[in-house]
């Protein structure tokens, strides 16, 4: 049993080494290993699996090489539209956010949503009012101007494509198969699991469309008795498949083990319904899984007084 | 075996004879009586099972009675902001719409969500673009002005309460433990089950907030291997317990039957949660549960060849 440990992901979808270049999956790699440590330094130092995966989620929201925060990709009508998640598994309380924009952090204001207000779920100019109520930290169009994602924009407009993607510099076909969320999960020392989801959506997206990362249940869930899970993937396919609580309840009611659970719902469920993407997952003993059924998924694992994993490709 | 049923409600609460008249009360009945037939003519007639529940649902939202569609209650701002979601126990296919103002239908944009986009969820304003460009029935505010419910929200706002309320006729106090919501479960004689869930939300609520109702898996599920379930309670508690999808989990992976996976989650699990309401639910050999552990659920169910059941109280 690990006193403490956290898993992150970047995203799942084809993420080929034969498209990658040596400085890009550096920086990836530094970008995922930055990440952990935010998290780590919380968990090393008795702080709650809740700020770790905030705090985790966080750095990776700052990075714009992830679909998230700074790095969401524009709207159809060239906004950055936000989805986030948090829950934490020794209340199984929640709070998430819908359709956000210009908040900074989109993780901090799902924690505001569950700890300052007693809803679980706000949506678009409603929570942007409520965010703006509790002082959370504005950034202006500027800040989330990524280049490269503005350039998949214009990429996706001239096919009228709506991209899951979280990368620019692949072709647009490519794009087609990445699916740009982050997220992590971590236990603390005092036992207790939390999960966290944040991700910008679609390039190219229209008509206000949400996936699975601000649903609880769907793209995050986090129970004590069972495990706390983050996913990224076709968010349809996720939300119909209830991943995130379907994990649970394969532990809670048939009796599998969290690695059994991962791999029935990502490789044989989803697989079969045609949900591409993949999920991190940690349970109350500190047992990790990163599940995938892409050609890859940016991810990184730590467990107390055990090496630093990374990867990206299968 | 049934070979096609139906159930509905049209929301769960402090719902006391005491303070009910004779008069209000054949208006309820009625209401559910309305609702229930329409869904059954188009079961009787071989139609699907999804017809039926959106069909049904319709009927109720175009009730002034209950809160969704016409009867929606005031938020904060004085407007009337909708959730609504639809899912098919076939393909598992579901739609599902958080905010949308001014449509007259949601249940019916969210079946075309399902049916005429890509995506599972959108919301607000987005969502009321795609409304538009799909030719959705829209109508304007006088249609949704209900004097009681404006009068609600004037008592809400004595206090700055948010009320999850559904009724009128009630004093504020009252009116907090009354959820108002309206939904639908069906078997058609195919063989396929599905479920349907549209409300108003809460009187007076402020920043976007969204229950249960538009979420797939904790308002409305519906998957022929287990059951169909359409929610009505405080939804925030119905969000954390991930409650529609339990009751299936609680049949597919524990063995449990529809009333038994019924009474588990309602009655035990709920209520020590602390998640007051209730739920429809239905099974594909036409097995039917109306479940809540609140003081009252509207509510009502027709199998094939049997009686119309219609209830009010515990």
């Amino acid at each position: 049993m690990s006193k403490y440990a956290i898993a992150i992901h970047g995203g799942a979808g084809t993420i080929l080494k034969s498209i990658m270049t040596p400085e890009k999956e550096n920086q990836y790699t530094q970008g995922l290993k930055d990440a952990i440590e935010v998290g780590e330094t919380i968990l090393k130092n008795n702080g709650s699996s809740l700020a770790a995966v905030e705090a985790a989620v966080r750095s990776l929201e700052n990075n714009p090489l992830f679909n998230a925060g700074r790095g969401a990709v524009f709207t159809n009508d060239g906004k950055n539209e936000m989805d986030a998640s948090i829950m934490r598994g020794d209340t199984l309380e929640a709070g998430a956010v819908a359709g956000i924009k210009n908040v900074k952090n989109p993780i901090s204001l799902a924690r505001s949503i569950m700890e300052k207000s007693e809803h679980v779920l706000m949506c678009g100019e409603g929570a942007a009012k409520f965010a703006k109520s509790i002082n959370t930290e504005f950034a202006d169009d500027s800040y989330f101007f990524v280049q490269a994602r503005f350039d998949q924009l214009q990429e996706a407009k001239k096919t009228d494509g709506v991209f899951l993607d979280h990368s620019g510099e692949a072709n647009a076909e490519d794009n087609k198969q990445k699916f740009g969320t982050v997220g992590a999960v971590a236990l603390d020392v005092q036992g207790t699991i939390a999960a966290a989801t944040s991700t910008g959506g679609m390039t190219n997206k229209k008509f206000g469309r949400a996936g699975d990362s601000p649903i609880i249940g769907s793209g995050t869930y986090a129970n004590n008795k069972t495990c706390a899970i983050s996913c990224t993937g076709h968010g349809e396919f996720f939300i119909r498949a209830v991943v995130a609580y379907d994990i649970s309840c394969l532990m809670e009611y048939k009796g599998l083990n969290l690695h059994d659970a991962c791999y029935e719902v990502v490789n044989k469920k989803l697989v079969t319904f045609g949900g591409e993407g993949g999920l991190i997952a940690i349970d109350a003993k500190g047992n990790i899984d990163l599940s995938f059924n892409s050609e890859g998924m940016y991810r990184a694992s730590k467990k107390e007084g055990e090496a630093l994993f990374v990867g990206i490709y299968k």
